[in-house]
């Protein structure tokens, strides 16, 4: 199974009045993240936009749970991996840690998504094809 | 139960390169409607901060599942209610309506916080005051 | 000269760990204040886009002077105006007052823009209309 | 003179609607280019606050020339350096390349800051300690 591990400096502008991090960033942080493990499996986010002619992956679900809070100058690691593939929708799992401390963890569930044809706002999911998921288990 | 009712135009710079909103907005808009929330209740922020000493009512778990999707120019409505005060932790709702259409379910579980003393990052629980719990059962 | 003006509640989420408005938000609002002031021209930004043919009127320039910070809490109004009309860019001017102070002004010079064809990056201004230009002397 | 350079890949969610990045992000990712330039002289920012008890180096100006567009997946790099040493303030520069070509101007002045006693939301310009100016032309 693929993990992508990457490491980010935690700037002022990330964080709120509180001094820690504002709680929407994670979600940014974990959506470059699993743009950074398809990345890794060899797909840029454009290519696959053009290869496979989908809007992209959006979330249908996101979650995090917030253990350790964190301030600008940390430098903390995320690991990301696919927990789950379906036919037209895949979760992803988020690993933040400080230090070798669980500081944040995240979940995604993405759709392989097209648009509905006359239907705006609406998207549909898509079967993901075979050779994207075969990417992941490799390597 | 008090409900706490705002309408958002979805603004250009909300929404991502498939032009809907990117999804770490629903999370900012659902914080400021808790803010909101707490206001309609007769609690300004910085004045809770103040008067009882906390650093704010950080989560510990937000969620959200995207049902439909909105673009720049679209009018959304946000209802948000606490859906449970535990001890020290209470539960927010958010549903993001366009039109009479549920476009988004956000959920949030937050502390009412102190720093923990002598533990860098680390926020302790402590019991809300049972005035802020009374305000929000009244009206 | 057509002046559009809008009220704002300063939020936890747009303050950064000095406990001020992180500056780019203000930037963030000086583009909603110009999508605004289109929109009470006439024209919704998706309309514009669509009925012109544009890809929106990205900025060349954008300044703000920062006189007196604003936290959370705050209610700020922002006062929106063209400043002048060129061939095919324009000169937006934001005025961000806290009650009747001044504090903050933004300068945008923005393009009506199309794609430059084959030049991947590259926008390529275009003549505004002149039923463009009208509908912000009149009224 | 010390100059700061970083390595940025541009993320979907720094994108906007036309598939560009929205320009506020400039101006996020020329401040944490700013903390950049001064952690490589030798300040942590936390540090700054603490041992010389400012509240940090706000703005009182910023401007950005957008000259050509960026989209996500691209690659870009930041140069930073302090172009002016006042009293109190200085003036930052960042010019953003992609690739060997110009893409974005980046200017700000900033000022050593404490808080005006008694006057909320008023800062105070304070004497820019020696030390700091001098690590910024060593090396």
């Amino acid at each position: 199974m693929l993990i992508n591990r990457r490491t980010l400096t935690v700037e002022w502008g990330d964080c709120d009045a509180a001094g820690i991090v504002y709680f929407p960033r994670y979600f940014e942080w974990f959506d470059a993240s699993t743009t950074a493990l398809f990345r890794r499996a060899g797909f840029e986010k454009h290519e696959l936009i053009k290869t496979f002619g989908i809007i992209g992956y959006p979330l249908v679900d996101a979650r995090a749970r917030f253990i350790l809070s964190s301030t600008f100058g940390d430098i903390v690691d995320i690991e990301t991996s696919i927990s789950r593939w379906g036919r037209s929708s895949f979760d992803v799992q988020h690993r933040l840690l400080r230090g070798d401390k669980l500081a944040v963890e995240g979940f995604e569930t993405r759709v392989w998504a097209v648009r509905a044809p006359g239907e705006p706002g609406r998207l549909k999911g898509q079967a993901i094809p075979t050779e994207v998921i075969e990417r992941f288990s490799a390597s």
